[in-house]
């Protein structure tokens, strides 16, 4: 048997390390040629191989390669595509069968959350049904730090770095005008329905008292309120008030603040997210001037302040799932494990996709203070490791030098196109 | 006659390296100990003087001033508070003499935007006429780059970084996804009356093409039809469409974009700002999705992403006006100067208060290209310099470890009080 070809996808929102993994999974890859052939990779994710549009990243430079590990966003691109049941759309895993066996591919690499690793562990059980038996080998990543029986996501580490340098930045320009300017400023992270960004922003605080003063996470009912109390107790006791408030933030009947049922002049529905609505109900309520920002996007691909540790489990993970490949490993993830050490230390773990599929990890409740608006420092003890350190990227000419990927593409072999 | 005092204050809307220009003014006056006695800061600025709440620079240790280089917002507390003209409150200028006598206070460093160096020129007048001579000097600050005679204010370097480095990782972010996902993406910048900023936003650009593909700039009147078609272009023809929008985007009547005169359901104004308001337009209109973020005190507080170059020149400005007050200099601000050289380099000019005042300096027509959707070359190669270098500050626990002031006020000498 000729040796099997690799296939590797992003999957689902794009991160500041994915491409660290990709880097990890192409660099251990071709550590290993007398295994692994050459490591297509998907254009934009599993689309990609639903059309047969494979990026060869052989004809990518030894130098490109490595410089996906400092390149935010999908370098070869990614998709929101959730394959159907294998009851509803069997013509979509068929297919999907019938490129890899075209191109050899004996590897399939699938990079992302929870939805994608249920597609894997989907995807490699009915290969081995229909006698195309695949190594199908799950790579993790989420901002949202939502897969269960790994420690942390890779992804998650550099937004909450992100989240908690930029709340403690603004908080300190809010503090230093609060007496004659403004006194309420609401963050808005993602995070639509685990609150670990809005946790990441509780790590600006050095001492209790510092902002920010409340956090909002989606795992607490709001409650208007007990809101207005605490901003307004805030503003009168330190000046100021800074909110870091999910995206998911909702009211005990599950209507999310940010769809609150309000619509501008044509009729559409509000605009804005939770942030604005926030602020405009501090100010309807209790007067105080406000700022609001919403961070979206900027928020996950900042590599430019990405946590050292995040990209270091980034790429770990990516070589790790090769080397569970070449172990003879199949239908798993590989996981980071927590170390019971007094300093920070982690390894390798490995979870079965089966496991990882559809659970979703949110904040336990632990984490949050009494009162709903805070960090416990069980929290905090958790969240600190996994920003530390800090890993620029090269600069020229003042902004950061990312790197482009030629994404050369494979000839197509197969006749019929497929439209998904 | 006893060597006289100093006082220094912050004013308006703070930057990541207005610090850094306090930075300056001490420690170029801790080196001048037989000309200038204390230096005195404003708690919150002006409105610290008003109050007689001084705070003791004396008091800080070396290390925290040296620390004030890499420390983002205003360590003293600033203040959005306009001095009337002396017609209009005479007692608030006696007020300053007042103060400024019992502390025997000799030199007044005002490091503000356009109002304060309007402020800091009528008030070297006053002293003038009622017989209180004290050197009167200005040091620039603005993140809007708006002030005239200086070929760019500190502050700006810092904000263009982080502006033109989060909208090249925003793009990668949104090309990388909009196959299946968001196609137009904007990003709300600030800048009410110049588009310096938004300018900024083009420097991401590598090359024709590049994102960002539209900027909207304040100096351009907003045509909503010229803007639809260009999205909808540009989404056919890249896949994606990235924005960036001044907070001062208007129509040709003048309206902002902002306040559209849309209202929630409680008749509220609209709350969102101009990015909420263009993407529900583009969606309205063109269908395509969307994504929005609005950086607000983010970017002007981001230090962690600070331009060398701009903090450089805060410094210098801060060191500058100290040596002009012991040169004798009087009512003037120090400037920066561009030179003629092939490479960028600047040297230490000055401007009179008196022509600094009550000009704004927009971006020049020959900045904007004719569609008025983009940044000519001559734009770029006047911003590109000011983004150069990093100057990272030091991290501690994963998170930047700025520093913060005992803030000691000095003993009123005066008994009664003001109220501003």
């Amino acid at each position: 048997m000729s040796k099997k070809n690799a296939f590797y996808a992003q999957s689902g929102g794009v991160t500041a390390v994915i491409n660290a993994s990709a880097c990890g999974v192409i660099e251990t890859a071709r550590l290993h040629k007398k295994e692994i052939g050459t490591v297509y990779a998907g254009r934009n994710g599993i689309i990609g191989a639903l059309r047969e549009e494979l990026i060869d990243t052989s004809k990518e430079s030894k130098k490109t390669i490595a410089g996906l590990r400092y390149t935010p966003s999908g370098a070869f691109g990614s998709c929101r595509y959730k394959l159907k049941s294998i009851e509803d759309n069997r013509a979509e895993y068929e297919r999907l069968i019938e490129v890899f066996k075209a191109h050899n591919i004996g590897y399939f690499f699938y990079n992302g959350g929870g939805d994608s690793q249920d597609t894997t562990n989907k995807f490699a059980q009915f290969s081995k049904d229909v006698g195309y038996p695949i190594t199908c080998i799950g790579i993790p990543k989420t901002v949202d730090n939502d897969l269960p029986l790994t420690d942390n996501c890779p992804g998650f580490g550099s937004v909450a770095k992100y989240v908690a340098v930029s709340t403690r930045e603004a908080s300190m320009d809010v503090a230093s005008m609060c007496e004659s300017s403004t006194k309420v400023f609401v963050l808005e992270v993602m995070g639509r329905h685990a609150g670990w960004i809005a946790a990441a922003g509780g790590l600006a605080a050095e001492q209790a008292g510092d902002p920010p003063h409340i956090i909002i996470f989606p795992e607490v009912a709001f409650d208007q309120k007990k809101f207005l109390a605490r901003v307004d107790k805030t503003v009168k006791e330190k000046g100021y008030c800074v909110i870091v408030v999910s995206e998911g933030a909702h009211y005990a009947d599950g209507t999310f603040l940010a769809d609150a049922g309000t619509t501008d002049a044509f009729g559409h529905a509000q605009l804005g997210g939770v942030a604005p609505t926030l602020a405009e109900m501090v100010k309807a309520n209790l007067g105080y001037k406000y700022h609001w920002a919403v961070s979206d996007y900027l928020q996950r691909s900042a590599r430019h302040i990405a946590s050292a540790t995040d990209v270091e489990q980034a790429y770990a993970m990516g070589k790790a799932a090769v080397e569970f490949a070449l172990a003879g490993k199949n239908a798993v993830m590989p996981t980071i494990v927590r170390k019971k050490t007094k300093k920070y230390s982690w390894t390798i773990g490995e979870a079965p996709l089966s496991k990882v599929a559809n659970v979703e990890k949110k904040l336990p409740k632990g984490y949050i203070t009494r009162d709903g608006f805070g960090i416990t420092p069980s929290c905090r003890a958790y969240l600190e490791p996994l920003i530390q350190g800090e890993d620029y990227p090269p600069y020229k000419n003042g902004l950061p030098a990312y790197v482009k990927i030629k994404g050369q593409l494979v000839p197509k072999k197969l006749k019929e196109s497929f439209s998904e």
